[in-house]
């Protein structure tokens, strides 16, 4: 029901998901009026008969609105129906109310959201936290670390993809304590084997490709990610204008028009659509709220494919294995109180 | 001496600015034999026997080169005999030694860097602190705010420029504790008529130009200025890729090469290179490391056009004249404190 254009966009991608994956089977819930666009022998009505407004305030859209589509899709995964729930609804409410329901793993504080952002090397570097934390510990960034890297093993199928930590300059002296100390942790973490850290990492190398995983807080990485949004939606609108200037201008766009579509597509965000929201004790996928009919289908595809390569386990694997070191840097935030137990 | 290129540049930015100011004057500090590139009536050479290197620690550069063309440099305006210094060096050094030699303004805790990104509406946003400061607390981002507005006064010829507050939405309960604090001060600053106060604004705001200002902490835009170079200089590479891909697209470019080069014209962050060092007593600019004489030249005309409209005297003034808020600001750092003493 979600999304900038409700059923109208995400029932079209549904049924292309469902064309594309013949061994796919959808629960669609929201308001049966509005799920009838969509009869198919593997997609199932689920009915709800609320929807959280993309405007709702997050404890309207959780104390309130408990019939809502978001609500209940959620507690198809929670009631083991479904392996994953996809929404391109409100980003607050929609982690507010899964974490209410669903909870988080043992050893993860908070959970996070990461997407991906297409890079010069043909890839993507998957940054993490997008905006559901905005202050985070040491602890947590370590948290997002161990994380993200369970999410990119499975998307390129890489047992060790590598970590960087996003600051302000590669030297280890450089950020605010906290970073720096979530550096010394990441260190800790990669000597332990539990992570493959390659240290401090600064904005433009999220394009650069230098790290598969770039961790920040929620403040920085939503900042990022709107001002990433912003340029590119800025040049979009100068290469718009300045082609179609003249009549001169409007023949160099049909010329050089397969060059603007290759380029279009390398830089196609909607590619990478479908953040996960991660530390939860199911999967949850974020479509864009924008997103088209193409993209919401990737958001699709991505949570099928994590709920096929088993995606929950592999992130509660990961943070049970570095559980020693996620128990110590907790254990290090009352370390004075506790140091002087034993006198 | 500063820069990736060194006096091969600057020195040849130096002359076309001094061709394109006739009543200009330049102190061009450095070493003698390396100054010799240009002799001309309205620039003396002033002898300095060390550099400061881009990579010094900012310590080496403090205590140690204390003979350093930088630390001269920032001499001749604490001794008056300059009204205003540019660097293309060591961003760190140098925000040390301006600091060190020419103390900050009163009422102002921190100086802060300020720069100026293009947006969509023709014009800049100007953006600040860039990364002299980590970790900021609110009465900081306030200090910011009004020193940013008495530098777009000047670059704008407005006297109320707007001001936005960097968050992770618009509306005012967003974001850490604080940017709510923040924004309060700011709100307060505003209906004394000290600010011109729009709000929140996100990443995506800086291209859009929905404030004159646009101020964060230096982490924060540290992070926002490297990722919008990251990305800048992605698409420019996958354009030039494209564009050179086989003789079909090269023939594109051709064709397309004007509205390229408009392109290229509006995305010119050469043209607002300089980026201002506020709050110090004496003014001090900073070019981009890799600035070419064009660049170059930009921030020198930049540190000239500041010092004739006195961009010093108007950053004090406003200061000064935002002193109550910012004292009462200072104070309630010791609120509780405070507040309890007349018990």
């Amino acid at each position: 029901m979600g999304g900038d254009h409700g059923p109208d966009v995400t029932l079209v991608a549904c049924r292309q998901f469902l064309d594309a994956h013949p061994e796919a089977q959808l629960l669609l819930v929201g308001q049966p009026e509005r799920l009838q666009a969509l009869v198919h022998p593997r997609a199932q009505h689920v009915p709800a008969t609320e929807v959280v407004a993309m405007d709702d305030a997050v404890e309207v859209a959780l104390r309130k609105k408990r019939d809502s589509s978001m609500r209940v899709a959620i507690a198809q995964v929670k009631d083991g129906r479904a392996q994953a729930a996809v929404s391109a609804g409100n980003t607050g409410a929609l982690m507010a109310i899964a974490r209410y329901l669903l909870k988080t793993l043992d050893g993860i504080d908070r959970p996070a959201i990461a997407t991906q952002i297409p890079n010069a090397r043909g890839g993507a570097t998957t940054v993490l936290d997008l905006g559901a934390n905005v202050d985070c510990t040491a602890e947590h960034l370590l948290q997002f670390a161990v994380m993200g890297s369970a999410l990119v093993s499975v998307l390129n199928d890489d047992p060790q993809p590598s970590v960087g930590l996003l600051n302000i300059g590669e030297e280890a002296i450089k950020g605010s304590e906290e970073i720096k100390r979530a550096g010394e942790l990441l260190r800790t973490a990669a000597a332990s084997g539990d992570l493959n850290f390659v240290g401090n990492v600064e904005g433009n190398d999220i394009f650069k490709g230098t790290a598969d995983i770039v961790v920040c807080d929620g403040f920085v990485g939503n900042v990022a990610l709107k001002t990433i949004e912003g340029l590119a939606s800025m040049i979009g609108g100068f290469l718009k204008e300045e082609f179609s200037r003249n009549l001169l201008t409007k023949a160099a766009a049909v010329v050089a028009y397969p060059v603007l579509s290759a380029l279009k597509r390398r830089m196609d965000h909607r590619r990478y659509n479908g953040a996960a929201l991660l530390g939860l004790r199911g999967l949850v996928f974020k479509s864009h709220g924008s997103a088209d009919a193409l993209a919401f289908e990737q958001a699709l595809t991505r949570a099928y494919d994590a709920a096929r390569n088993n995606l929950l386990e592999r992130v509660r694997a990961r943070v049970a294995h570095a559980a020693p070191l996620l128990a110590t840097a907790d254990a290090s935030l009352t370390a004075p109180g506790a140091a002087s137990a034993p006198l």
